[in-house]
């Protein structure tokens, strides 16, 4: 045990970002603090000033690592994280501990001593919310209770407005100018997140909280198209490859790069422990397909699955503390045999499985039958809905067809159900489809779903890129975030090739960060521009270490400038390797803004003085010449 | 001299694509043979079909890799690519054959002996216009002559199209059907693409075909927004890396990608020398900035340049074959004052040479006041124009600002003047645009330049992602793309950061590979889906190696598989390493369509039949669970 223990702690990325520390606001509601990332900055050599500087305010960002970065957390994969929310959910006085675990397969699993060396040793038993009471946060939310989740959401979110209220009184004008036109220029609703305008996003439906009582270890975030567009990493071992310690290692480092949620699709072996060591550790909400590891229960074989045995491994990750549940309780017996005159017919992996199930059967899809009694497992853990389309299409050809559309308006009427039971619920969507047909995905879903967040796979936007698909899908994904999707399932270079390694969840997780900012920017998401600013200003002014640690990646920014020029001076050169020492484009604008002031050009007076005067000439000039 | 010989053909890609020939289609106007490339497919397995198989028509594609890699033709780089098209020039009875090279600067380069171990020796003088003469496509467009470049483009373009009617009377109706819903569903103008089409469009100025006469080697292509979009890459050598053997396999490794254009932005030493191995063995148009030339020329100090030395720099390359110029014609004295305020200023370097010119000598750009005498030169060696955006923005913050506007005003000015003198003009634009502002640029520029193509750098859509670029503008340039922007520039993975490399440079190519075959499809260009459904059904029925073949870059694809399923067994089973050897969703949908086949489910009966009346009582069952 101790060998696997120091295997573990040397395989954890724990290493803090560059210029970077880990600060945690205070709440104002509630005794809370809200983790953050402060990024520090160099001061600005003022050109032609004679040794003067000015300082550059150090940048703050939102941080889905959590305690990993923080050099002052003890870390012991085999303890787990800090249970952050546990005093919370214990206050509330609405859930009690079970004296044992309730599915009959996780107690077979935990008596099974072969099992010993693979497991993860709990130290306090699940929760459950006290017979007839409901603890979801859409349940406190409709009762008007700001929960401390919501308002560390609301921190959370908002750090930018802070920096941009200071920077509009601060004397950056040009930057709190462009910030505020973009700002305020699109659809975005306020300018502020108050934690009471979290609550009413939740209440209505618009945004879900996934935090599963029995994972106390993750921060809150919140999933809603009026926040911050959040996106998911998919891990999970598999019959052909991964161990224990690998699935911990591969959701910290997803976490790490900025994986806002973790799917845990394992499919081989040990997947019941596999998940416990994963949630035990995990600093974000985690979700699952139960149907995977129901299907594994029964050899794989999907006509031998039953309503008792899903039923029980719901219960089985409910107190594990699994976050959301993908459920494929849309696919409809009557939709199947709109699949089959497809390209490339079902390929959920998930929609496959209940197809089968249903035409072996000849019967209704079990989950769509019992969907009331899997509401009443969900809000005794706060355990979110992710209603899967299983139909979704697999090529472009297939996209937006009679089945897609058809299971969504299914999704939407199970919506309704969830929320009269107060289960919070997001809907994914697709898949592959080209970009002209996008837009009426989003707008479909908003209405067949009454405003329930969608959850999107991509969209892929071609299917002829094997190997970029992590590109192909990030473009659809951008569209899709910025029309309103609330979070983007990450897809990596190895989609319908093979198994993801570190590398490839690594650049499907900064490929679709991209994607959610670039989405935020479109949608003009308070602050969204800030660091887009601050680090197009470090790059203006050749301070190199500080567009370094403000890029996504500082690693891989750091690493392409080094291969070019990896002498230190260079760092601080005041020229670029793409134009070489003789000239650069950035020193002359230099020059030339340095030059106007002189001349007296360097603001809106220009325009009516002698240079306006000269420029008329020209213009004169010109007319001649072209008239 | 051998021993650099041996070195090239060493260096040069020339291996032909897996399962790929080479194929020539006649003309029926004129004596040509357009090259393209045919990928055959293995058959079907008809499943459980004991044996039985179908087969699957060859995929031809548009093919930018030249000679290289038809092996039945001979390469050596010292004696550069066929003259593909001298006979058709020649034949057009417009041109001389001069005696000499007409710039002083070339002359100079010539008779220095101690460029001789670097100097690619032409066994002819350049072509040039007869007194009077007009030799752009432009003019024989508007004099309605359908060229061979003309009728080579609509054959080039139009290849899948003849596949889609084999389709659409093929047996694979399914097919067929999703690619006419797309073909027809948005706003390509027409189904077939005629040479009388492409005159039109020429003459219209909507089209730019660009072909100087001494650049024959080239394979014609268009660049027009009611043609397949195409993408450019930027290649040079600079004055920290590189040599004049590997900038010419740089020029045909992003050949073999997928570039359509060449831009050849060099700035180190010898770049008279290096072009001109660039441009005799490249099968692709060659674009330059001038003035970077012009700029080397007197050592990089801007405020040196002159009329006459830029005037002589553009007919040493229009005569070296350079088939269109970048000219900052646009940034006008009295627009610089405008960027003071700015970010990032002034980014482009043309920009800010022209700039730092017209403050140091307080006069009107000289590209604009000598605009006219340009076009002379242009139009005798049919050169187009390339207007470039000097003062497009540098980062978010300065988009869709009032200096890049005006300069977009100035540009459409200037493009009427080039009409006038029927040469062939393309814009230049940004840079840097979020996603909610990218759709104004293409607005303004259809109607600000007359319709005339824009050829736009990504744009990027958010500045956080030093390193990962290429995907930041690939968003930008997919969605721009599909407004109608003509031609998309590359950006590399190391944009801002340093040189590209071989990889980069791939990378790059590929990447924007796919935002312009996104873009073709979101415009419905007729025949653009084919290849994406011949690669999903390949993918549906485990044709493995079909779907390696038919992707952007086949290399990858299968590398990547072969990374966690080595075994050539695994590339026909069927199954795939997502799901492992026990289940694939895929295998489960062709069980599902087996299974609805023998229930008489797999056409649209089935709503009519059996198992419609079950959905019914089922729809039934549900209500009243729901209601």
């Amino acid at each position: 045990m101790m060998k696997t223990q120091e295997k573990e702690t040397q395989i954890i990325s724990r290493e803090p970002f560059p210029a970077s520390r880990k600060i945690y606001v205070k709440g104002q509601l509630h005794d809370i603090d809200v983790a953050m990332r402060e990024i520090s900055l160099t001061e600005t050599k003022v050109h032609n000033g004679f040794g003067l500087t000015e300082p550059n305010a150090p940048v703050t960002v939102y941080d889905t690592s959590g305690p990993y970065t923080d050099p002052d957390i003890e870390i012991d994969v085999k303890k787990g994280l800090p249970r952050l929310r546990e005093s919370w959910i214990i206050g509330r006085e609405d859930v009690e501990r079970l004296a044992d675990i309730s599915s009959e397969y996780g107690k077979q699993r935990l008596n099974d001593s072969k099992l010993d060396h693979l497991r993860f040793v709990r130290n306090t038993q699940p929760l459950k919310a006290r017979m007839g009471a409901n603890v979801t946060q859409l349940h406190y939310a409709k009762k008007g209770i700001i929960t401390p989740e919501m308002e560390y959401i609301a921190i959370r979110e908002n750090q930018r407005i802070e920096q941009l209220d200071e920077l509009l009184n601060g004397d950056h004008a040009y930057l709190a100018k462009q910030h505020a036109g973009n700002s305020f220029g699109a659809n975005t609703p306020q300018k502020q997140i108050t934690p009471e305008f979290v609550r009413q996003e939740v209440a209505a439906g618009r945004a879900v909280i996934p935090s599963n009582i029995n994972h106390p270890e993750a921060e809150p975030m919140i999933i809603g198209r009026n926040f911050l567009v959040k996106i998911n990493a998919n891990i999970g071992n598999s019959a052909v490859t991964s161990s224990i310690e690998e699935e911990v290692e591969k959701a910290v480092w997803a976490c790490r790069w900025g994986a806002d949620t973790i799917m845990d699709l394992s499919t081989g072996k040990n997947i019941h422990e596999t998940r416990e060591w994963i949630i035990r550790n995990s600093p974000v909400p985690i979700g699952t397909v139960p149907i995977y590891q129901a299907l594994e229960k029964v050899n794989g074989k999907a006509e031998d699955l039953t309503w008792e045995l899903f039923r029980d491994t719901l219960i089985e990750q409910a107190e594990q503390g699994v976050d959301y549940f993908t459920i494929h309780a849309g696919v409809l017996l009557r939709y199947i045999p709109l699949t089959a005159n497809r390209v490339t017919g079902i390929v959920s992996r998930g929609g496959s499985i209940m197809a089968k199930w249903c035409l072996a059967h000849h019967q209704e899809n079990f989950l769509y039958t019992h969907f009331e009694e899997i509401c009443q497992i969900m809000k005794a853990y706060d355990v979110s809905f992710s209603l899967g389309d299983g139909l979704r299409p697999g090529s472009l050809a297939d996209a937006n067809d009679a089945a897609q559309f058809a299971e969504l308006e299914t999704l939407g009427e199970l919506t309704k159900i969830a929320w009269k039971h107060d289960v919070q619920t997001i809907i994914e969507g697709p898949g592959h489809v080209p970009m002209h047909m996008i837009k009426e995905n989003m707008e479909k879903q908003l209405e067949h779903c009454s405003e329930a967040p969608f959850y999107t796979l991509g969209p892929l936007t071609t299917d002829i890129a094997p190997g970029y698909d992590h590109i192909t899908s990030a473009i659809g994904a951008a569209m899709i975030g910025w029309y309103g999707t609330a979070m983007l399932c990450y897809v990596t270079p190895k989609e319908h090739l093979g198994l993801p390694n570190k590398k490839d969840v690594k650049d499907g997780v900064i490929t679709y960060k991209i994607a959610a900012h670039a989405a935020d920017l479109a949608k003009g998401h308070p602050g969204a521009q800030y660091r887009d600013n601050a680090l197009s200003k470090a790059r203006f002014e050749f301070r190199w270490e500080d567009q370094f640690n403000l890029a996504l990646d500082p690693d891989t920014a750091r690493e392409f400038h080094d291969e070019t020029l990896p002498a230190e001076g260079a760092k601080i050169a005041h020229f670029c390797s793409m134009c070489g020492p003789h000239f650069c484009s950035m020193k002359i604008t230099q020059d030339v803004r340095a030059y106007a002031k002189e001349q007296g050009l360097s603001d809106q007076d220009a325009l009516e003085n002698g240079m306006a005067e000269k420029s008329k000439e020209f213009a004169a000039k010109g007319s001649e010449i072209y008239l």
